[in-house]
């Protein structure tokens, strides 16, 4: 009932997490981005749905990457993107992030983009800009939290590719304890009704109680592979590889590195998907990120058709 | 008669400074911003008047909040806006200030946004680009010396909120020493016919002959707060806090910092402004920033107005 | 004929260097930077040939200058543009320069602008980027390789004040061994004929063999001026003028810099020209480079509309 995500009549009014969201938001985000999956393709890759809107990548976390998804989705839609990159501005000055988010509401902003180290800041200036109706907030990772554009990306991947989720089986692997994408897509995955969710890692990178999200948890990837239709790597992040959670980046990739001898456990027509950048023989070996199961370039192709997706149905409401 | 801020004609050719520019001039700009006001609120905040010309942040010093401002202006005039950060650029390769801003006026540049950390620059590269009659400079702070734009709009805020200029009192409060704010604010006041402008501070901030300016100086703010219709607080820099000018930030607060007690002692219609961002707690009481009487975030609308306006005047000489 | 910078139908693909460019070709890109020319002086500076596509700056190596010169043209040009500073970005995060590529193509990126310390990684780019036939890549200077829009820009200098190359001789004076500016010059000239093209500099600062490129060596600047009718004069990098190669900046200018006196022995009405930025005083004395022979501003003028030329030819293609 009192969902930041939904405005008084249910509909979008931000991105914040995929988690809360009922199913048939998700599934009109996936069907608004089909329509622009095919603009992109085309010779003027641009619509006039944002024309005059001002959108602020506001981020506190440096993320050349996924700025770059948000400003080029923005700028497809014909609106005026102003990058801020918030660690060298004015906080430095001594402003807090509500002073400085006032300050960009007063300048009439119509989206923020946000990335933030810490967990619940997209939520924290939601709940700050209600004043502003026309104002929205997309969450472009928070913490260790959600990345919701990136869950929805991969949910959008997934129907692409398998056409229907009640039959699958979809194994996310690696480092859950600390990866926002891990969090993002098993919600969105349950909430379309993906029966068999599979969770795979060392106990010292799974949260505890992670079944509680409605997945099967497996230590050993040879068991936890077998027959699945999708597979979903983690990024490993470079400050674990030798930390104290994990022996070794080489002991990582011989328990759970997607190699083509794993791959050949999942159904013969299954899919891999990573969000990148890529540990290649960290998380996954060359000879499966470039291979035939491999959808992760489309993934990133699909991601702008979702984000521009997710700013149109916002700017909508 | 030479004021190197009008052409031929007596038109605005370059924004240097508020002091120096007629009675007429800043009430131009005023009505002109009247016009833009209004463009924020629609759905498409766009106008053509700037189409296909190059405006170039040229930021010497960083400032993200106030570069923010000139490109959204920039952008909603419709120009192409070219953020250049010279810290990190040629000049680092050893080019002097005059060899680049030859170099971007070969490019057929049409506007140079300057901030610098020395004061004079901006009138610098005004008189090194006179041979290219098409080409406008704006001052957007240097050094100690002026920010005119900050100083228009505040000037714009008090017009909308008091109507009239000539009959008000408005106290300007703190460390005037070191705020180009403070004297390109004082400037406009002084031109526009405001009879009662004070400057309240420590006699270490109050720069040496200020009365010279046509203000009435007074080191006791309840004295000096006595009947004022507008209150202009100024930012107290970080380094001056616990520096030789100054005992502490929480000295500074008892004397100088506005709480509601003290702005108890203005007129009861009295406003508040600051131009941003905020020391909450040294120079501001957040009751006073977040309550009635403040037109903090209201001053940071107008000035995108303002800015688009002495754009499109510039643009249009 | 299996020219990395052609497709089949033997039209411009790529920009990767001067060397290898059929002289039509060079010619052609010339003949289409006329018409821009034009359009830089126009109140609207705008056409709307790249509507819509997506201009991507891949800057792996920083230079304010050229990316902003790219980023003029494009603008002018009306694509959307992208600036990636690939230092502080995803790399960082241990992908590989091949792994970005393939994302940002992923993307639908158009043009990729490419500035690399390492010579030949703008070809590795294009090799890379073959499925994608509608991407093309222009070389921004890659280590001491080439830097072909420089390399254009200064042939359309002297075909615009010197009309034909058939009758030229053309002096390149400094440190060739680490120019890519001199390399790329050295070929077009060669390419289109100019019958007399002399390289100036101590041996310590010339690439042996370089008389195999069609050039005179000299290390006497003054024999080697005599009767020229363009001097090309290269920058001398800080990091040389005191090192193992070069005594000192002060013995430098006493032999190679550009005096008066020197500019003296060349025809009457040579011309001057330097990439920039200039080491006043060390390779060009400050009385030349401001001089009336000095054609340095108009090579920036004519450098935006060469690039706007190549990105049109290889938008078109």
């Amino acid at each position: 009932m009192n969902n930041p995500q939904l405005n008084a009549r249910g509909e979008l009014q931000h991105l914040l997490s995929v988690e809360g969201l009922p199913r048939e938001t998700l599934l009109h985000i996936l069907a608004t981005a089909d329509s622009f999956v095919g603009l992109t393709d085309r010779d003027v890759k641009k619509v006039p749905l944002l024309r005059g809107k001002s959108v602020f990548n506001l981020f506190f976390e440096n993320s050349t990457r996924t700025r770059t998804t948000f400003e080029i989705a923005a700028k497809r839609l014909s609106a005026d993107v102003i990058n801020l990159n918030i660690n060298t501005s004015s906080t430095s000055k001594g402003e807090s992030l509500l002073d400085t988010v006032d300050n960009l509401s007063a300048m009439h902003a119509d989206m923020f983009i946000v990335r933030h180290a810490s967990s619940g800041a997209p939520y924290q200036i939601a709940r700050h800009v209600t004043p502003h109706p026309h104002l929205h907030v997309v969450n472009a990772g928070d913490g260790r939290h959600a990345h919701p554009t990136q869950g929805l990306l991969d949910l959008y991947t997934i129907r692409h590719y398998k056409k229907e989720f009640s039959q699958l089986s979809v194994a996310v692997i690696g480092d859950v304890l600390h990866s926002r994408v891990a969090r993002s897509l098993i919600h969105g995955l349950t909430t379309l009704g993906v029966p068999d969710v599979r969770v795979i890692g060392p106990k010292t990178l799974l949260p505890a109680g992670v079944e509680q999200l409605g997945v099967k948890v497996f230590h050993d990837m040879n068991k936890g592979m077998a027959g699945v239709d999708v597979v979903a790597m983690l990024r490993l992040q470079n400050e674990r590889m030798n930390g104290p959670l994990l022996p070794s980046a080489q002991e990582f990739f011989k328990s759970y590195g997607l190699t083509p001898e794993k791959l050949a456990l999942a159904k013969p027509d299954a899919i891999v998907m990573h969000p990148g950048p890529m540990n290649r023989g960290v998380e996954i070996d060359s000879a499966v990120a470039d291979g035939p199961s491999s959808v992760i370039l489309p993934q990133v192709t699909f991601g702008i058709a979702v984000r521009m997706a997710v700013m149109s149905i916002l700017a909508g409401n």
